[in-house]
């Protein structure tokens, strides 16, 4: 495909915890990822991701904001009831309220009798490589997204809503890993990340500044950019607990460098597939925190190491991530 | 016109503090109010409310959520950046998005370079009397309410977004109010509120039951029933003030009967069209947090007074208040 | 004993659900109520009252914070991890820190070889009838409310917590009040309150100024007025559930004719008793939102109606609330 | 004095920002320092330190909590009122309440007329080295340190709130840091810390586990472990941003190695010494917020890079950083 690798396997390995067969987020048992990439090698460069974690629903879930310029659909009614009714769905900013219009189809389709649905949909604003104010995402795209979602590996780098994202400096895009710790039982966590957002690229401790690192590139800081990662977990917790959860998620940006910039609107969604009680204890997270921290930090890595060089709107250039460079170190 | 009448030239005053010269969120200097209001006389009655603060926005602003089973889109950057950055729309609940994709629409006009953009959508399900499913409103009715806002006193009852409303069982809509309070310097603050919750109707202390009022009538609590209030004031007031007067804006629904039941998305909006600083001390607040109360039950009084009987999709009937029960007791 | 009677067999009846067999917090099993009141009959009149659920303890729990002006203990551990750890004590505002050292006595007692404790201690400024600054609570005063906690109906009025409050321009002090409903299965919910707050009473919607029903009394409005409500229920929810229930104790200050006045640091508490899961669902919860708005009218309604004229420090005197009024009228 | 240093003069420099000429708190303008330390040399290690805005307060301010394990007294009014009334006090967490109840004392001394105060205190739990049960905190100790507080560079390290504290693994304390940033004017941002949470230490991205560093030695996990964050800065903010910025310090924890752990009490209080209006544009923050985390980091490493090998009660012992394996390295 693209040549690219993802970070495991060129050696930079996340924290002493394993992670599940896949190393994505489709390794907790019924979530499904789809995307809907849109590229026509010029001046579109945007897509759709969708996380379909499978009926029944609702499911416990929670939304934390990291910083909150963004437009994340759905989310007082998550915190009030601490439910997920929906497919999570990503995209560019300025198509976020046709996607999330295109998910009340969805859900009208699945409930012909139903008068209210909470989509859950995020954005990030990838209007350096993709001419945004076209608004490209139409309910095709969005359907074709969550229809075609399925287990197995999903895709990384430039496909979906990460198509058309920079982070840290470099091309970047959907990215995703896991996780699997003992909290008293066995869980899993799985997370993925669409990355668009600023800092300087640190990979295990060492920074990769992309003006030092491509010859030529200037330092790349799209104006709103941001980060949605969502996680997921086989894990019986309440809407408080992954609420908990979700702070890491953001808390695990600062591993890659993330400088948590005024302009980026960071949020994390949690969700556990397990909704029957009893729930774990809190004294048993600790696990858990930490498998979040872990897949979070792989999954933004996945993100940039996956992500090819990509040419778009106004002639902007944005780099993949040179990882030869890391080997070489 | 619908042959209704406002609370107060019916003798039923709220409070002591004086009303603006209109009673009407549009004595505060800026605020203009349009509607684009859809009633086919059989199974469609919806429509759109746009409360306009004159450029130059952003102004300061504040969101608080009474209950979240609502979908208010843009409210996680107003909690951020404390600033309302677009007109606040209202309408019906299937209809939010394609609502908010048409303010993006009126936005990208106003600012053709313009990249990132916040609308701040409010909704209700007006499914009790109207086809929500038919998802109705267009992008052009979204722009006929924002490009019509005008001074003056707006329409009341059912008009716009509250065409299809009903709350504390009778026939609601529309409504709006205004106070003039000192605090340290002259404050005028004004509410409009889209009515669509359930409880008993009490009138300055005194309940009145659908049931035992209209003949025949049963209780109507529509499921997904909510209360959107706009709160404008001309006082100077940063973010987490105007958040203190949000609140009140939601505890003044209790007055006139709210049940403030499990389905209702109940969410106050508050900006301020002073953005200069400095700010009113908030030991100064108590005549503007009394002026918010009785600003509100008002607004809710007129639309509930103002609307008219309607008979919608299904045969539903909702019933006007008969207000004449209140001047005989 | 004070001559004084509760609001129920005044005729003065909230709503139609039937209250529990005491009309009190402790039909909720295993909830106790103790007192310790510190009257000297000149300046001292204040004291504390303790909630005291019978371990085993955490229990399921919530804080809201209506408005945040006063000094909760506890509050953010409770936000964090969803528990109650300790009983609740509430007591007068400049001696909140030493009951609050108090109730870590009391823990470490039971827990010999514990490190962390979180006491969660209520205060009002009772400082209008009570020389304050004397901080005159004990350690022993806490431990004689919280060793003396007690089942039955737990006296009210000018007692405990409450021996020096004011609300709504009369002498107020403790209330308390129940409510059993059914919710798919049958719920009690219990309400105690420290009452100490702002506005016009307003009985069953008749309002009742003190200086029309009291010869010569002006309004009294405390500096640091507050109103701490506590919530109990045998209902199994977890802690976003209850500070659904907490949010609904606020909204219901409203009906007695509360000001939500800046200066009021007016906070809600809810505990359940039945850690064990599953919880009801939140569509059940529409008829325990209403006992919790019901048994926190009543309790306050109670808080006013039992306590007695007092006349304290500076010879500022509070006067009972002149019910017979409300007979005659 | 104890023979450490500083991290920088170790050639351990956080970022490209400069530091203010003492690289402390107390650069800020108008801020002092003081600690009282209790150290018996056998059972008791613990202590106050308070960082005293001089007045005249109140000064705009706000909490951000990491994560709520903790018992910060105040945090509920600073988030109503967006100001900082009194000096920020740190201790030992069981002498937390008996802290704040000297802050009073304090308070009403200076305020001979006063009834309402709210005390800001934080605690980290210093049971892993003290013996926290004796609840050692006297009054006096408190006041010693509000009354001694000062400019010039605070002490670091075993001093004070961070007499017994351990964090990453060793033994750590407090620490400050400054850094000076341009915003459209010149800002400086103060950091101090009281240290005392897990994870595993990171200097500069390299990690530094103490099992390995130390012979013999073994992780050190405190149960209720903590991290207590002051920032002050002279930029005119309002509450809002200040929480943005309380929010950016405990996002800098990471960069430690911080394991945000369940049990971890992670507060950070940030004020601004200039309530002048206007304030800064958000969109001017990027470089204040990053001043913030880079002075948070380098307080961190200071607090353990002078921190001494301590053993107190039951034999513990928390050893100090061997910063020679860096320079090595």
């Amino acid at each position: 495909m693209s040549g690219r690798s993802r970070a495991r396997p060129l050696g930079v390995v996340v924290g002493a915890l394993p992670p599940g067969p896949l190393n994505a987020i489709t390794d907790v048992e019924g979530v499904l990822v789809g995307h809907t990439t849109i590229d026509d090698g010029a001046d579109l460069h945007t897509g759709v991701t969708a996380v379909v974690p499978r009926p029944p629903r609702p499911l416990p879930a929670a939304v934390h904001t990291g910083n909150g310029y963004g437009k994340l659909v759905g989310s007082t009614q998550v915190d009030e009831l601490g439910v997920l009714e929906s497919p999570i769905v990503l995209t560019g900013t300025l198509s976020v309220f046709r996607a999330a219009d295109a998910v009340l189809t969805y859900l009208m389709r699945a409930h012909p009798r139903g008068l209210s649905f909470n989509p859950l949909v995020g954005e990030t604003n990838d209007g350096f490589l993709s001419d945004i104010r076209r608004r490209p995402i139409t309910e095709r795209h969005v359907l074709d997204a969550l229809e075609g979602a399925s287990g197995g590996l999903p895709a990384e780098g430039c496909v979906g809503a990460g198509t058309g994202t920079t982070a840290l400096g470099f091309k970047a895009g959907i990215g995703t890993s896991s996780r699997q710790v003992e909290a008293g039982m066995p869980v899993t966590v799985g997370a993925l990340v669409q990355a668009n957002f600023g800092g300087v690229l640190t990979v295990r401790g060492v920074p990769m500044p992309v003006e030092e690192l491509v010859p030529g590139a200037a330092r790349v800081e799209p104006p709103g950019n941001s980060c949605v990662i969502v996680l997921a977990t086989d894990a019986p917790l309440d809407a408080r607990q992954l609420g908990r959860l979700a702070r890491r998620a953001i808390f695990a940006m600062g591993r890659v460098g993330a400088s948590y910039a005024h302009g980026s609107g960071d949020y994390a969604i949690a969700f556990s597939t397990a909704p029957q009680r009893p729930v774990l204890p809190d004294a048993a997270l600790d696990p858990v925190f930490a498998a979040v921290m872990d897949a979070v930090e792989e999954a933004l890595l996945n993100s940039l190491f996956m992500a090819t060089t990509t040419t778009g709107v106004h002639g902007h250039t944005s780099h993949a991530v040179p990882y030869d460079r890391l080997r070489a170190g």
